[in-house]
């Protein structure tokens, strides 16, 4: 995958601050490229850099420039953000959509780009009409306010999933233990069942088969590591000496 | 599917504006039940309201709670958010796999629930121990403090993201005009070729072929609508009918 992020280009913002936690949110997800059309409180800004919270590789990189049209010019495929559908008819991507078709592009070659507005919507109709694409993030249709740096996010982070390789599920052990083999495991059910069965915890015979297999499957879903079964063991001794002083 | 939501239960947060920030975030994806672990500066909060934007619904609902024992008592399965690996065995999951676990319970009548910490990653170990699974967001290994409000919204986001039908990309037009129709189309096609014919773009008659289909295939691929079509015969009758003045 080619290591070249999707440009940002944030159009007129307003507060620093906002500008910050944008580069925040962009670093987060390994995306490097910030744009800043005509910055309102100027540039560099203080407020900025103390808002990214050491995402200083962007703030530092950020490039400033007077028109949307010059901040896009060395890029062959953009996308407005826009929630307001606008009177035009184009394309429209959610953002996993866009970041996959945007990937494509870069992997082949390509230099992308994302447009914001001022407030994440406030977008120029004729800076919509300069882009290829629309964004636009679906969201609960009662409360679709969402802040620059939320959305700004979300592209990102749609971005940084398609070239991770983090397994949706696993389960992490502690470097000083390992799963429990099944000998272990087995030698703990028979442990457990001998003294139950001096405690007189099977009182019918005939229930006893049945009684040991919710048991074990019930143990056995705890997916127990060496240490815990260790402990378990120990738990059973303690129980069954203070049962016999 | 269900249209009950998990819940999002905040431990210690500080900054009444961060409870707001999250709130906002929340509501954007529909997500409403937000709990509180003793919040530090009191509830109800007016900085929360004020940063939550409008996201009433949730700040108005949103209940408080002495220990997160108590704010997890109702619930059934529970994540605990943490960037650090614990020393224990337990298993962890991305955004994504942790919504698609929790739909599926909630579909099932069971109650879900996600931990975050102070600092998005400043859980007690004693509240992680609680809880049935990590939640990890996959970040930029070289920057991955990523803010509250921005971990409420990536796990809001996918959990939203799983009932929401909208197609990652739709070709959006105008409620006054509609696609074009091969006719139209074909009828342009003629009209330019017409004029291009008589204004001597053809120059060699072998070529004329080949020229024609790279015209045509290149007008087809801007999927036009009708009105598009008319205004695009004005332009070729503008520009021909000043040739003859």
């Amino acid at each position: 995958m080619n290591a070249q992020t999707f440009a940002v280009i944030l159009v007129e913002p307003q507060l620093g601050e906002n500008i910050g936690m944008c580069a925040r949110a962009m670093w987060n997800c390994g995306v490097d490229d910030l744009r800043l059309v005509n910055p309102r409180d100027g540039w560099p800004s203080e407020p900025a850099r103390a808002a990214a919270s050491g995402a200083d590789a962007v703030i530092d990189n950020a490039r400033v420039f007077e028109s949307t049209k010059d901040a896009v010019a060395d890029l062959n495929f953009i996308v407005a953000t826009t929630a307001r559908p606008r009177d035009m008819t184009k394309p429209v991507f959610t953002p996993e959509a866009a970041a996959k078709d945007m990937r494509r592009r870069t992997d082949g070659g390509q230099r992308t780009g994302v447009l914001f507005g001022k407030e994440a919507w406030g977008l120029h109709n004729d800076d919509v009409a300069l882009a290829d694409a629309i964004l636009t993030v679906p969201l609960n249709p009662a409360f679709t306010s969402l802040n620059l740096a939320q959305a700004v996010l979300l592209m990102s982070y749609e971005w940084f999933k398609l070239a991770d390789a983090t397994p949706g599920h696993e389960m992490r052990i502690p470097a000083d233990t390992r799963p429990a083999d099944k000998v272990e495991l087995t030698n703990l059910f028979e442990h457990l069942e001998t003294e139950l069965a001096d405690a007189g915890f099977f009182t019918a015979a005939e229930k006893r088969p049945t009684m040991v297999r919710k048991l074990r499957n019930m143990l056995s879903r705890a997916e127990m590591t060496e240490q815990e079964v260790r402990m378990f063991r120990g738990i059973i001794k303690a129980l069954t000496l203070r049962n016999r002083t």
